[in-house]
Parts: structure tokens; sequence; C-alpha cells
């Protein structure tokens, strides 16, 4: 048996998430059904990140063991043809024994992209949230450095989360194109929700709704109750996956 | 009763094309439904250009009779909050009495949008032709020079015609940005798929099954069957309509 490495797309709107769980339609599941048919046996999936009902991916990785003759480049086109295009493989090939999609990868990166415009746009409404109106991008930049670098993120969290709940933000940037607001995230690891409770700060800050000098008071309040709201799943995207 | 003027968006995919037809959904049917409710009454609509089943808008122009009070931006509001995103209005005014979105109309633009790549883009495949492989831009230029003007375009008409089949392209463009080919039709009038019948063709010639010098024998011969095949639906878009 060898590892094989995937780096998926896919549009998150119609799956109840990554995660696969009995009765509802998830990515996991649907590219275990396929493997399972390719491969005659069901591969255990490893995954980068495990994204929520309604959120996209451009670039997740996931890794699991096939027998050695199977060729990675037909593996993807054999998925390809029977996913694409809601999911699709963009590349495929062998990893060395070690490597495990989760467990190596060394940053997530989430885009999160906000359409500000008065009206929606039909072209892009499956993947951006439509919230009308300007906001500051200045408040949004100045809560956004105090929340850059290594916090606890409790009140960041939806569930309670077993284990630490700090963690690193290496990059949150707030970016302004047209009448777009995208906001960058990438660390470590994220806790359930984070991005799209961070984007819901920061957009209550950039409505004037919280003041960007109370985030450090959000923070040590370590809960949820204390942070804004939390920003809805399908303006959310799973950029890219860095390895070592 | 006064002319009001609507700018509209859609998501073409899930409708049966513009016109309004027994038994199936189309954004004609839609729209009066939803301005009937509003208005109390039915109104007729002109429209600049009746797009097929699964062609997309960003600039449809509709135009139709309403009572004397009837405010344009109350209509824009309320049709918004029961169509959008899917259909969208981005602007609503008052026109002149003899304003009409068909009649009046100077000139029509449509672009082609087809993905080269080797994998689809789920985020963009509603909206474009995935066709891997390059083109020949070079030959598809040549193409789109000999038919660019006056000329007899029954060879790029779908269905027999009442009338005449001679139409004035004054642009025929195609540009190549990263993977994604796009093709700029615009001219007063078009025939029945005429701009997917170009493009079918002008992607036949940037595959090298036609020569790009053959084209003025294809005009010539004033029979679809001397023409390339017709482009799917789904990578059409009417961008804008022209008003003097």
């Amino acid at each position: 048996m060898r590892m094989i490495r995937l780096v998926l797309a896919y549009d998150g709107t119609d799956f109840h998430g990554w995660a696969k769980q009995r009765g509802v339609r998830t990515v996991e599941g649907l590219l275990q059904d396929s493997l399972g048919r390719l491969l005659r046996a069901v591969p255990q999936l490893s995954v980068a990140g495990r994204t929520d009902a309604g959120v996209h991916a451009e670039g997740q990785v996931v890794s699991f063991r096939a027998p050695d003759e199977v060729e990675p480049r037909r593996i993807q086109r054999a998925l390809n043809g029977m996913l694409a295009p809601e999911v699709v493989i963009r590349s495929a090939r062998r990893a060395t024994d070690d490597f495990d999609a989760r467990h190596s990868a060394r940053a997530r990166v989430y885009r999160y992209r906000i359409d500000t415009s008065a009206v929606p746009n039909p072209f892009t409404a499956r993947y951006v949230w439509h919230r009308p109106g300007p906001l500051s991008m200045g408040a949004m930049r100045t809560a956004a450095r105090h929340l850059f670098g290594e916090h606890d993120f409790a009140s960041f969290c939806r569930t309670p989360q077993r284990g630490s709940t700090v963690r690193r933000l290496v990059r949150l940037s707030v970016s302004l194109r047209g009448d777009e607001v995208d906001v960058t995230a990438e660390a470590n690891g994220f806790l359930h929700q984070m991005v799209r409770s961070l984007t819901g700060t920061l957009v209550a800050v950039g409505e004037g709704k919280i003041g960007p000098r109370s985030v450090p008071t959000i923070l040590e309040a370590r809960k949820r109750s204390a942070a804004g709201p939390v920003a809805p799943p399908h303006g959310l995207t799973l950029v890219r996956v860095r390895y070592a």
C-alpha cells in the first residue's frame, strides 16, 4: 500500500460539510464512496480541514492508502469523471508513507468574502456573504491587529473544545476590492467556527457596533457571548494548506 | 400610466430561458408574476434580449407601464426581496413614454466564457464552458476578422428566421486571461443562437478542425450545417444593452 495525496476544490453549497454523517450528503461520504468503487475497498481518509456545512474549498488536501499499482493520475481522471464540477480533484500524487493530510499540515489559509454592495450578485451569491452597506476598513484593521498572534480564542469558538483553545494567527488581513471585503486568516489550526466568529466580530467592528479596542476584552472574557455574531457559512472558503 | 425601466442580472441555470411558456419556469414568467402581485395587474414586458434556456444576464433591460404613483425604487426593493439572488434588479427608474426595452435598443453585447484548463472550476462551472486543452488565439482572431462587419449570418442561425438574416457585428473579439478564453460579440441584433454558433465555429477553428480562411465559404453557404457545432448555453451571458 502507498500513500496518495489529493488536492480538492468543492462547492460546499449542497453538502452538510466535510465529515461523513449517516443520512446526509457530505464531501467525505461522496469521496469515500467513489474511491470505494474505484479501489474495491473503502479507504480511511485524512483531511486537512474539516469544513462545516456550506463552507467551500479551493485547496483542500486529503490523504489515503491505496494498493501499490494504483496510478494517481488514473484516480484523478476517474474521480473527476464521477464528481466534477461540484467536487474537483485538482491534483493527485504519491506521498511519502509518513504523510498525513491532517497531521502534517503546517498551516491552513481561509478566506471570507463579503459583498457590501446594495444588491447581491447572482454569479457570486453562493460564495460571498451579501451584507449591504460600507464597512470601516480602518476599524476592522485595528481590530485585526489585536487578534493577530497567539491568544486564547475561546470567545471565538462555537462549541466547548477539548484541549487548549490557544491558537496562533500568523495572518489576519482585511482587504477591499471594489465593493468586496475579504478577510484572510492563516493559522496552524483553527477552533470550531473560529474564522466565521472572527469575521462576524470584525464586521460588527466595521459597522461601529463594537469598538476595535474592545477586542482584548473580548479575548479575555473567554466566552462565546462576548464576541460578535457568527458570519454565515457560505462566504467561507478553505483556500490552501501549507506543508513543511 | 408611466414607463419604468429595469436593469436585471440573473443566473439562467434553473430557467427555461426568458420567454414565458406554459408549464416551465422562465425569467419573464417569474418577473411578471412578481410584478402582478406588486401592481395588482400583470404588466406587458418588453425585453432587450430574449435569452435561451441556461443563458445568463448581467445587464438585461426590461420596460413596462405602471400606475403613475408607483415608485421605481420601491419596485426594485420589493422585487429584490422576492427574487434575489437568483434574479436581481440592479436599477429601476422612470423612462420616457416612447422608451421600449426591445425596440429602442441600439446594440446588445454578449460574452461567451470558455475554460480551457485541464479540470473544471467548481466556482465558475455554472457560467463558463469547460473545454479542456489550448485553443489557437491567432487562428480564432483571423476567423473573427472574417465574421466582423455586415454579413448574411444564415449559417449561424439555428432555426429558419422570418425576415432578413443579415446582421452587422460591430465587435467580435477573442481574449485570453489565464486559461479562460472570452468571446465578446456586439451587434444591433442577433439571430437565434447566433453567438453560440459563432463561438462553436471559433472554437473549432481554435482546435484546427476548421481553417480560419474557410469562414467566408461558411458564410456564403447560408446553411447551418456549413458551420461548426453550437457551443452550450451556460457559457453565454448578455452583458449589456446600449441605447441611443
